[in-house]
């Protein structure tokens, strides 16, 4: 970066420090924004910095918004009784974004990993606990990744909550349609085939 | 966007404005944000303000620098008698990584593009032509792109400025070095070809 001045090596460097921003798109994006009238520039900031100052977790079910609750909890038309447990809001907004759950979510902000020295008590989960005392809840959907530590979060909440005589699922393993089973890894493929259904 | 709230979605969207970054990359950065230190969200909209503010053209060959001339035009140890005509301060800093070319810049920050509506006026032609007249050139290496408007704005210089005495030559097309004959357009094929050298 020594070829540039200093204040474009910087800001190549900080948008170099974002993730999936290799070094060439770094210049590209330095120059681009170097090339944006200073409005929009200036808009561009503004709109990071707000969302980074008003932007917190729901009071409820501790998603990513703007508002104390967010819009999903504050619905009285959405389901009370069924709680989907998600890593995190972009996983939330996956299941939103086709329309057909019409449930509550309880955003973890994470997952349990010994590796990263997270514990349970550094995610949501004790606020899960508060949560299903309170509400109406009668079945939780586990929801967290199929990694290794997605499935062994999934698994304590699982434990945790079945003595209180809560139904406890989990979204369903296997095949992705259209996929194509050549190209599907052996943990999958057997999962699909564990989890068979009649037809 | 709809699945966020709003502060977030407007976040999601300006990133997502930006050259090369899709909306799956724009709702990882936006997150990625959200998860930064406050501290380090104020240094990258500080970079980028910074950058934007004092970012200019460099008074002598036009490169974006932050200093009233750039570090290349102000070095007394290159060669004055060469100047390499690029569009862009990233094509510069291309030649300038390899090291080998001693002699100054000049940017022209675009090329001709009728298409476009970008005239020879619009682009930094009479300021290359000024320097001509106060400098002490002895050549000019054309190194435009090989679009079709890099090779027009390169011939539209090079026919500027022969009558002057002034030599000009150009960045030579052909096979890059380890490409692989097979996958290279024709248009090089044939450059290539054309521009053969006895060995």
């Amino acid at each position: 970066m020594e070829y540039y001045s200093e204040k474009i090596s910087r800001l190549i460097a900080e948008l170099g420090s974002l993730p999936g921003i290799g070094s060439k798109s770094a210049q590209r994006l330095a120059f681009h924004i170097l090339g944006m009238p200073d409005e929009k520039v200036k808009k561009f900031t503004d709109t990071i910095l707000d969302a980074k100052t008003n932007v917190r977790y729901c009071k409820s079910c501790f998603c990513l918004t703007d508002r104390d609750v967010c819009p999903i909890c504050s619905n009285p038309n959405r389901d009370k009784k069924q709680i989907m447990v998600v890593e995190n809001t972009k996983d939330m907004a996956a299941y939103e974004r086709i329309g057909k759950f019409n449930g509550l979510y309880h955003v973890l902000n994470g997952v349990i990993s010994p590796m990263l020295g997270i514990g349970p008590s550094d995610i949501k989960i004790r606020e899960l606990i508060v949560r299903l005392q309170q509400e109406e809840t009668e079945e939780v959907i586990i929801a967290t990744g199929s990694s290794v530590e997605g499935e062994a979060t999934g698994m304590y909440i699982s434990k945790l909550l079945k003595p209180a005589g809560i139904k406890v699922s989990r979204i369903a393993n296997g095949i992705p349609v259209g996929g194509d089973l050549e190209y599907i890894d052996e943990v999958t493929l057997l999962r699909a085939l564990e989890g068979r259904v009649t037809i």
